[in-house]
């Protein structure tokens, strides 16, 4: 029932390791059929090279287990919450690639300084605050997702405009249309965290031009871009 | 009509994977036939694992599109101010290479450090100023490519002798002789790019002896050039 | 009689050079079989792409030799007194991977800075005291064993909890439940501590939450373990 | 005649690009014949998937070219002078490998660190001092040995007990018993290289324990040496 979905979500697992994005198991997609109200997402510690579409994982928003024998990723409910509160997305990853992750271990936001960050994500990729005790012991990966919403809601960055953030002490989380775009968003935001580590020791004040941010990101995201084929 | 050049186009933007220069889409490559007034490039936004000579854009030096049914890169019209100020180039190429676009984004010239950098630059490899908020508005493409001719006569710098720039913010820009020589300076850009940011966090106010830099780059390029073949 | 002993060291000491952990012949891996009181053993010097089982050596827990021709790494006696030291662990391995090695050459311990290095490592790594002149004039692979334990003794560290060491000034050893296991999680080590490296250079005092830290291991090792498939 | 000399170097510098030594034709590998008086070197400028084994050039120590239509290396002077002022070496190659590249252009000797240095090198891997305006303007290469042998006679370092140097604002050289040897002496020059780098950013004061270099070193190259199969 769910197979198209699913072949989606194991193509995307794959493109992790191609990309170099993820160590063994580490890493995980999802994508969310919004008219079924399903998400399929990859089974919990299984080696990229023997995963198949039968081992694809399908659950109802609420995390009821609909299709599949294995456990989901123990990062499901963080996907979760991402859906319900982001109505626009389709698909989440979750990585600890290496420069993103070096950001979130940092506790800094990933600073906007040039154009490759900006033809992708409209201003600073948010770092979250650190989860309070009571947050880390009860619910741990569904408080992850709520940390996550309660930082673009406080500071009204749209998740749409920047489609990443990184969870304190953690690691990324990145989203788009479906798992896929997703996939290609995680691997944007690994290129410009390891290009923002050394901006930053070379000039460690440096800020890019607001306006060659808008002109970067509107003229790919905006009501007039004209980048690419249309 | 313009198989030959469409060819070698795509055979050079097909170079800026296989080098490890870009990431996705981004990067594009063209030449310019002189004789006949055209330039072929890469087209925006197309995948390299499917691009054929046909996808192939080529445009006279005013910008009209002469074969091709896909939107040339957006770059285009930078490529074009380069190659009407620029006459003894033949190739240009545009990528946001890791090392290089750091040096970019911090905003500061990629200094001569050593006889790596000499064998091909004679001397630092500019960094543009920035484009002012009307620059960017209006015209941007054409106006990056003004602001690097701008850079280059300021400074009183003989763009075949120093076949890289980087443009603050955003990225470099090599050119050669043609297509291919323009990716060759590409590849080096990025390998000074990479050593001159560990050299100078080693040695902070290190500068190459002039004498060593006159002797690597005139022992390749100079009249009386000994290196290689001939 | 070792046969199957041996064919599982040959695979785990194959993937140091497939996981990027060693140059040459660098790096050496051992197993365990506690029943029978033998340790196989990578021999010293001999390259991984002509390795084959028959180059594997066994030796007994005094180090005496009982299979193969060929002599047994030089770190052999480090290995052989982890296992009386650390009755719970089956695998050792020993590299001079990159980022590790440049920890254990500054003489720091590697910091727990993120749920990457939680998920594996309960708190810090421990760098050992320097050996004195007399532990390196005499019996210095012996001794370099013992400094590893009397640090983790010290430090009322559980090797099975924090499963890798870097010992001053040379480089790191990691251990498992077996050969594979001690392999995974020297590939760990190096990807947590190249992270680890770059966050302290953006951000000098930081530290994982102690509960942060918790919640990953024990999620993942705790009685209620709930990561992975069970 | 030199049919073995000349596969054998061949051979050499086709494990440039294997071991990511060079970029392009960057880099040469030479060995001498000290019985017959000769030194087959690679041809300047060419690439390395088309070099063949008649590209080899022979030249004999006073560099008269005695076989091979091709220019031999622009910096064959510079091995000529190594082979006369160190008896004892059978091998040399020159790269801009990148790390060692970095040291070079810093103008920094190379420091012992740790027991990866101490396998191989003892002590420090000395940077020349620069060459003088008269040294760079005529017979640069053959001056640039010159630099070398003066470096290593006035700090009285054998260069067989320490077979690298880096040239001040160039790039290393590395050298050996033949010429694969030299090349594996150059791998691991960059890799320590790579490795001093981010130590010295943790620790800027840091040094080896000399009893730990000696131990290292002599046990692998030492009169009673244990390390590999004998």
């Amino acid at each position: 029932m769910y197979q198209a979905l699913k072949q989606r979500v194991l193509d995307a697992n794959l493109k992790l390791p191609k990309y170099g994005l993820v160590t063994f198991t580490w890493g995980n997609v999802s994508e969310i059929d919004r008219e079924l109200g399903v998400i399929a997402i990859k089974p919990s510690g299984v080696e990229y090279d023997v995963m198949t579409v039968d081992h694809i994982v399908v659950v109802d928003l609420a995390g009821n287990q609909l299709e599949g024998t294995l456990n989901p990723s123990s990062d499901t409910a963080t996907h979760l919450e991402l859906y319900k509160a982001f109505p626009n997305i389709g698909g989440v990853v979750h990585t600890h690639s290496r420069s993103a992750t070096i950001w979130a271990q940092a506790g800094i936001d990933i600073p906007a300084l040039g154009t490759t960050h900006a033809d992708y994500f409209y201003g600073d990729i948010p770092c979250t605050r650190k989860l309070s005790q009571a947050e880390i012991r009860e619910e741990y990966e569904k408080n992850t997702g709520l940390v996550i919403i309660e930082e673009f809601a406080q500071r009204k960055v749209d998740p749409k405009a920047v489609p990443s953030v990184i969870v304190s002490g953690h690691a990324p989380f990145s989203w788009g249309k479906d798992a896929i775009d997703a996939v290609h968003n995680a691997v944007v935001l690994e290129e410009i965290s390891a290009m923002a580590l050394a901006t930053r020791s070379l000039n460690s004040g440096i800020k890019i031009q607001p306006e060659l941010s808008d002109k970067h990101y509107l003229r790919k995201h905006g009501e007039n871009a004209y980048y690419g084929q249309r």
